[in-house]
């Protein structure tokens, strides 16, 4: 998205000075809101004709040379004071880290007690909730008909007013996800009305991976664009892996508890209860995860409906709870347990991103009984949390051909009050295993169009492995597409510039502002420089694929340099050839009609 | 697609031994027609649970061990003896070829002159026409209620009775493109009743490549599901590279003759003539092409309106046909000899691919009124064509975004009677050069579920450069994701079932099947294998994305081996448990209502 206010001079600080960011076609820059510590950073970038451009940014701290970055001490904690001026919340000593949080058993000769210092070593802090009786959410906030730091933050982002962010989240249409334990975050909002947001799940699994790498992949997917980064780990390290995730990254958060709970009752799910749920859940708010998925729409009495399914149950926390459901043949002790974890959630503005545990799996299962069952409770739970001034966005499918997509997202709007709606895709086909960022891409810009807030990323390792680096990259990359395309055709304010500004740099040659205006330039400018490495090639009116002779582009512009460049002068150009030439006597010039 | 009739034994026949294929995974078989040489090629999936499937297969004789293919002698003359047999064309000497064919002046010290004897050492064959006063195009026949050997080979392919085929070429609604000098193709049809198609683009340009690579390009495009591909060359050896590809080509040749007419007058547009333009396509059409792309419904009056676009134009035969009615100031010459034409076309069966010179080039100038007043003219020019029993087929955008789809394809089967559409992409967005596979494989995806009867792929490198092998790998493989998300979409008979029989294979754990199944099996079976090399993990029940204690799809098979497989008997089998928890009465057990 392209920012016009941001382009006001006045408004925008720059991070380094302009005339070295215009050596690299770019350069970070913040706007300024009401209050000094309120800086909202942009892309800047500088074109060859003059102009510039400025880019929503995701990046953090990273891409700015003028802040010190050090991973074992963790971002600087951008919401302190705000969080600490409402005077609403309080320290508190906290639940004590166990070594089982992070899968060590204590009778584990590698076992033994440790504590936060040791696994990472940056700012010791207590943990942050809510005094007794302060409603501290987002959403509390915005009901009472504040606009918080957080809610201007994101409406300067996002080019709207603040009263839009503030009626959007009011409204329960729109969630911000900020926790009040997580204050290294750059504020940023998902709801419909704003720009589609996209998701990157990173994490370990019992299979490979490493702390460092899961950081690592952190950065990398905000760096490309990811608005928000879910970490899935399982197995070990996995309370030790968030803290660095988190303390390390402008973005929100998202967990399911629900995993590191079965971690803790050695993986077997009949053995999970709802304390081991619950201190899991108070755990990681206390760590600072901004939002997390709860699976308590799938109740006992909806999985014989998944019984003649091709792929049976996919979310792997939906098959977890249904598994539970079953041995203790009782109802879910998360749906049982709703409200409580409502009040939990509540004292630390953990936002809930309800889980579709039934999702479909296959094109074969979308849109059935058993995953429209459970959005309707999805919409009963929402419903209560919003009493309980618990921020909620909805999680969606999945698996969805083309035809049956659009009823998705209408039936999640009606049900769920137009709470903001997460989908993972959908993919359009199973038919291409390697390829379902793209198979899921398709279905996740269409469903976008029609007015999901957040897509969460599919790598083309979906079905078959876990990401490496550039299987993160390239997943994001494509559903930044996917997202953009969606706010193209929904018409955000805005969203169409950044096409404009990149057509206007093709078709007048400047190659170099093509790459830096491209979601990915350095892609961009290898794949131009394979064929025509040379530096003039960069102005060359002309590339690789076509040649000089055939470039439509060029010879398009010979006839608007011969012919004139309006249309009247095109016209007038013709109407003035056409006399000469009927005067010529030579031949009589036929005016086309229309 | 699953073809059900080619899995009754009886007609299918195998190119290699069964038990050869199975080791492999699949193997080349033929579903023979009503005459001993009417076999239709097939992909024979064999599932490790001795199931098999049969998908469409484009890759020709390349792929079957029986024969012995080589490029320098060219494919077997499929079609030789159908039209023959017909008695409706007859050899004649042909328009010589000369060396200015090859872009080779006669001043060229290089120059002199060539035979294509010597250019392609293969079949040397005398070119064959209409005889007088006969119509010799499968629209022609289907008019007079003949099925062919071609419809009905089509129709055995795409699983449907002849007399659909028949129906649907004869009311312009498909084309089946087969030019008398083609015989090697295995024939195809294009029309929205049928899968949808997918083209992918070769050709050498000015800039680079070279006549085996583009071969290689077109055998390597149909390995991987291209149904049609495009010579796009221009430069030096373009009629030399043409009949290379056309002799070795199992599917329908396009090009566009305004390439190499612009060539033959030393790349002036200026300089061109309708003579040069109509020599030229009488040399592509002695050749083989099947269809041509024809820029008629660039007219003189249209050209202003492109003036105040972001990108003017950037189709490049529309470019030199704006630039050729400027500089004469007079109306197209393709237009003003459109009907001469036709009857050229209808000679040699070539079918027309009426191309749109003025379709957008960026988002800001989709769907404008240059688009649409050319897309008029092609209407108009539909109608011409069929009067001389011309198959056609109508172009299509470009650059769209999704909101502005729809109205393209609904615009263009009223304006030309439901004559099949044929897209490139569109592209939703300009702000991912690089990308251009992915923004354009959305909009391929949503024009095709609309309608759409054939896809032009976009490869990465669209607006950067040439495709390499990878390319064009990527590019069909995305466009194949596209074609087949909107064949489900649209309820093609049999398209799910490809879906369905890998997401069965996902399910129950049959890893080598998924892999066979895949679009892609190379890339499926390396991505699984980079994390989980081992054999063994080809059967495990689990992959590396969640590890074997989080896989939903385990948890989601144990679940139905505890408490029975159906709806059912997990029904009966919670009601019983219910009773027995109820008797214990140590817990009152609630039965959920929904």
């Amino acid at each position: 998205m392209t920012n016009k206010d941001a382009r006001t001079p006045a408004s925008v600080q720059d991070a380094q000075s302009e005339e070295a960011g215009k050596s690299i076609g770019w350069h970070k820059a913040y706007v300024e809101g009401t209050r000094p510590d309120l800086r909202v950073p942009v892309r800047q970038v500088h074109l060859t004709n003059g102009q510039a451009v400025t880019l929503y940014d995701t990046s953090g701290p990273y891409t700015d040379p003028l802040v010190d970055t050090d991973v074992r001490r963790g971002l600087p904690p951008l919401r302190e004071n705000w969080i600490i001026s409402r005077g609403d919340t309080e320290e508190y000593a906290g639940r004590p880290v166990r070594p089982e949080d992070d899968g060590i058993k204590h009778t584990s000769p590698r076992g033994g007690l440790r504590n936060l210092d040791a696994v990472f070593p940056g700012r010791p802090r207590q943990p942050r909730r809510s005094r007794d009786g302060e409603a501290v959410t987002q959403l509390a906030y915005a009901r009472r008909g504040e606009i918080t730091p957080e809610m201007e933050y994101v409406a300067i982002r996002e080019n709207v007013a603040p009263e839009v962010v503030r009626d959007e989240i009011a409204a329960g249409r729109a969630v911000l996800p900020a926790n009040v334990n997580h204050p290294e975050i750059e504020p940023m909002i998902i709801g419909k009305r704003f720009l589609v947001k996209v998701n990157a799940n990173i994490g370990n699994s019992a299979v490979t991976s490493s702390i460092e790498e899961e950081v690592e992949k952190m950065t990398w997917a905000t760096r490309w664009g990811a608005d928000t980064v879910m970490d899935l780990s399982t197995g070990r390290n996995i309370h030790t892996t968030r803290e660095w995730v988190l303390r390390n990254s402008p973005v929100p958060i998202g967990t399911v508890p629900l995993y590191q709970a079965l971690e803790k009752v050695d993986g077997r799910a009949e053995d999970l209860t709802w304390e081991v749920y619950k201190d899991t859940v108070i755990e990681q708010a206390e760590q600072g995860v901004d939002y997390m998925t709860v699976h308590a729409g799938v109740r006992l009495a909806y999985v014989p409906l998944t019984a003649n399914r091709k792929t049976g149950i996919v979310s792997r926390g939906g098959s977890i709870m249904a598994a539970w459901c079953l041995a203790h043949h009782r109802e879910s002790f998360l749906y049982e347990n709703f409200e409580e974890l409502c009040e939990i959630l509540a004292a630390y503005d953990v936002t809930y991103s309800l889980g579709d545990g039934l999702r479909p799996g296959s094109i074969a299962d979308a849109n059935d009984e058993a995953q429209f069952a459970e959005l309707r409770t999805l919409g009963e739970l929402n419903r209560i949390a919003k009493r309980f001034n618990v921020q909620t966005m909805i999680e969606g499918p999945g698996h969805v051909p083309m035809h049956k997509i659009k009823e998705n997202i209408d039936l999640q709007q009606e049900i769920c009050d137009e709470a903001p709606f997460y989908t993972l895709g959908p993919l359009t086909t199973d038919v291409a295993p390697a390829y379902d960022h793209i198979t899921s891409g398709i279905g996740a810009a269409m469903i976008a169009w029609w007015g999901t807030a957040m897509l969460c990323y599919v790598t083309p390792k979906e079905h078959l492995g876990l990401p490496n680096r550039d299987d993160v990259k390239t997943g994001v990359i494509t559903y930044k597409i996917a997202a953009h395309a969606a706010d193209v055709a929904k018409g955000h304010p805005g969203a169409q510039e950044w096409d404009d500004a990149l057509s206007d740099a093709r078709f007048e040659f400047r190659w170099e502002d093509q790459f830096n205006l491209a979601l990915d330039p350095d892609t961009a400018r290898e794949f131009h420089d394979e064929t025509l490495p040379a530096e003039p090639a960069k102005t060359a009116h002309f590339c690789s694929m076509c040649g000089p002779k055939f470039c439509s582009m060029k010879i398009s512009q010979d006839i608007r340099r011969e012919h004139g460049g309006t249309r009247t002068e095109i016209e007038e150009g013709m109407a003035q050839k056409s006399k000469e030439f009927a005067a010529s006597g030579n031949r009589v010039y036929l005016p086309i009609a229309d």
